[in-house]
């Protein structure tokens, strides 16, 4: 099977200008195919402070309300992803912006409502991946570069950037070898919280299992490494927790970051 | 060849709910290749207005400065496109939402400073068009739907969306019979602007030329009319004019509006 890279940055790159530009020069070299997903970055807030519209929280979840859905369906949909596109053209890159509703590629379910209505948040699993125009689109040499949006009967739907990368990385994993790099803003999976040089640089399952007995991880990293383990799980070759800069290294075989497998 | 209608649809149609989801109903039952290219309408001027981003005139001639040109990203690239193409979903249309930057589809030149510097606007010849993808993308079934927006040189640009219909609808129009329709607020181009019955059902190039020279047509449908002959003179089939709640009529035989043909 071919390699696919799938690859997502967050709002820490999107909002540093330099990072971002190094970032994308690197994420354009990328010779086999790729995937891009992107978050959101301050500019959502910003506008939303703008526009008058509260973020609202219950609990500590954020809710999605209609105003909201308007704002990220612009901000990430419109503003965000397509000056992300831009960029990448002009970097001899054929990126094509979308999102959950374009090609029906994320069909998901509206978030039920139990003890938090959330609004207007989509869960989306693997089945929800349109693959075939997916596979399409990367045969055409197409790069696909997704907004943290899906759609559910007919409206359109807040949804986590990193959960959108794991389920196509397990979608696209029946195609092809996926590694799937998360970005984000150190340099990898610590083994001390405190130091920054303590990166763990390959944690397979039994020592994951190790570390995670022994109360390695903190509460900021744990979700992430579920959500690669779980990935894992489903056929995803390859997970990578990295920074942004070290991507040209996180795509080789002498990895920066931290790299995760079965 | 096989037959391909291009629909432009406007403002005042997306400012009206009840019209809107009368036409997209209509747009997706169409069985044969489509494409949507839509505009603006209100909502940008009201966000704008928001946001205290000015409109700005020269000589009456409305300038895209680096504000607007983020207003219209958002709002015609994300939140009008976006709900354009979950609507569609719904109604089982498998639309995908693009601007021109998204799979290098429209490529424009940014508009030369002559008298007047209008910003960030392009320009967009059929050669700029993305043919092979496009044909690509009609071939698995999905349905192309344009935002008003170019692109050149890693920036995105605004462009009026009559002029994307008819730069597509040339482009296109080596493989396939392009019937592009304008769809507007009229039933068609009328033989007297005072009487809204009075529509031209058949409007040949000839007839044209007579009427041209009686002085029959108004400064309003004027640009339409020499944009419609134009895209005629460069391969396109037909171009029809005519009232979007009439479109199941005008993608067929029996047209309500007014058929211009060479």
């Amino acid at each position: 099977m071919n390699k696919l890279y799938i690859i997502k940055i967050g709002g820490n790159v999107l909002d540093n200008e330099t990072a971002l530009n190094s970032f994308l020069k690197d994420f354009a070299s990328i010779k086999e195919p790729k995937i891009l997903i992107h978050g959101g970055g301050k500019i959502a807030t910003k506008l939303g402070n703008q526009l008058d519209i509260e973020s609202n929280y219950v609990n500590g979840r954020r809710i999605t309300d209609a105003a909201t859905l308007d704002l990220v369906t612009m901000v990430y949909g419109g503003l965000v992803n397509k000056q992300l596109v831009a960029a990448l053209q002009q970097l001899h890159c054929n990126a094509i912006g979308l999102t959950g509703a374009d090609g029906n590629m994320l069909k998901a379910v509206k978030r039920p409502v139990k003890d938090i209505d959330y609004g207007f948040v989509g869960d989306i699993k693997p089945a929800g991946v349109n693959t075939v125009l997916l596979y399409e689109l990367l045969k055409q040499n197409t790069v696909p570069v997704f907004a943290p949006l899906t759609y559910s009967e007919g409206s359109m739907l807040n949804t986590n950037a990193d959960t959108i990368a794991s389920v196509l990385a397990v979608a696209m994993s029946k195609h092809f070898n996926v590694r799937l790099i998360f970005c984000f803003e150190k340099k990898g999976v610590l083994q001390n919280v405190n130091d920054p040089g303590s990166v763990i640089t390959h944690l397979p399952k039994n020592l994951y299992d190790n570390y995670l007995a022994q109360g390695v991880f903190s509460d900021g990293i744990l979700p992430k490494l579920e959500n690669a383990y779980s990935a894992i799980e489903a056929g995803v070759k390859e997970v990578l927790i990295g920074d942004a800069a070290d991507l040209t290294h996180n795509i080789g075989r002498e990895t920066k970051g931290t790299l995760i497998t079965g």
